[in-house]
């Protein structure tokens, strides 16, 4: 039977094997939510930038750029990081190309590069995930973007919501951080919105939109899609 | 207020800032539990050893040696890491310094010493730890050993259990990681060690004798006393 295990900061992935095994990265706040947003909206596909300035510069090559530092849109581009940059039309996104970094999710994306696919995951693509994972059988390592390589909440939380939708066909009670999540999933599950503004980074992000923004992207289920990080992009699984 | 953060990993040290603060190593199974004990059957202090030569050489000093290597007694040593080494009387360790190597605790506690004091915690000592770190009135970070510097259930509960007591003298709300550890310890308090059962390292540890020092190893305020590291040794505080 797979297992499912969770990995709650970038810094820990060395101590991981991803070789064989599916990497579902997380970035509830908010990086991987607005990914799969984004190509629910048409965006062909998404090339995820570490730093800022290479980001920027893939205007001139018809991206849109999207970008963000610390929960805040960068100058000098198009989008920040709110998933309603891809709804609210300002910035129509329809068959574009988005070069897109953050904080923490880019990183992510690229530390699990090793794992033999490496699938964007959000509660707002969660069942479209844990059915992808049912395809393919294998081991699945949850990989929390966190808040600057520290645990964090919302992230963790993905991961024992994923492990429940998997139970009992994979095995979700070999690793102590899955128990974990699931426990803390169990205590969370019925107002996560709720249960997520008492966690220091959505209290740090204590504004209007960025309530708004929590409150979307802990939404399950709204979009039926897979997004796999693929020789440099982000696009739909086939 | 002072506030309380939890390391889940001494890989993820490196992003706290320990300087002026109060490190409190928990290695619940057994390193810190064991420590504790011999501490209160009269050893004299114990020296932290990473490796397992260096360790075993202590013993032409004077040393009794204390050693395990994934979870077992090394060959060659006094002393394994269950705490009732300290207690069955089989080896008289009252008024003798003891060279100790563990997996991981030992390891957690040479990575605190940028702490302003390395405190030796375990829930035998609990109420002891809590009561210290009232008195110093500095910010605390729990540093959990962790299985292989991966998070553990057991040393995570320890952290939850010292925040509740902390509470509301010092703020346990702004980080993750303590509100994580703080709502496990509300659905393990009531039965530690039938919690303890589910953990994936305290089921590879499924034999008589670890679930016997299991249900030792969380008992809540046994000892009165709290155990620095200082200078390369752990002795009882003054």
């Amino acid at each position: 039977m797979p297992s499912v295990d969770i990995c709650f900061s970038p810094e820990l992935l060395p101590l991981y094997n991803l070789q064989g095994r599916v990497a579902v990265v997380v970035d509830i706040l908010r990086a991987t939510s607005s990914m799969v947003t984004a190509l629910a909206q048409g965006v062909t596909y998404l090339v995820p930038h570490s730093e800022l300035d290479p980001c920027r510069a893939m205007a001139a090559e018809g991206y849109l750029t999207a970008a963000e530092r610390d929960g805040v849109q960068a100058d000098g581009v198009d989008l920040g990081n709110s998933p309603f940059g891809y709804l609210d039309g300002v910035v129509p996104v329809r068959g574009r190309a988005v070069a897109i970094t953050t904080t923490n999710g880019t990183r992510a994306l690229h530390l699990s590069a090793a794992a033999e696919h490496v699938v964007v995951g959000a509660f707002l693509n969660l069942g479209a995930v844990a059915e992808f994972l049912r395809q393919q059988q294998r081991d699945v390592v949850v990989v929390c973007a966190g808040w600057k390589g520290m645990f964090c909440l919302e992230d963790t939380l993905f991961g024992g919501a994923l492990a429940a939708r998997l139970a009992p066909g994979f095995d979700t009670t070999s690793s102590d951080a899955t128990l974990a999540a699931l426990d803390l999933w169990q205590a969370a599950s019925s107002n996560v919105a709720g249960y997520l503004l008492k966690s220091a980074h959505v209290r740090r992000l204590n504004h209007l939109e960025a309530h708004k923004d929590m409150e979307f992207c802990v939404r399950q289920d709204v979009y039926d899609l897979v997004p796999v990080f693929r020789n440099g992009k982000i696009i739909v699984a086939q």
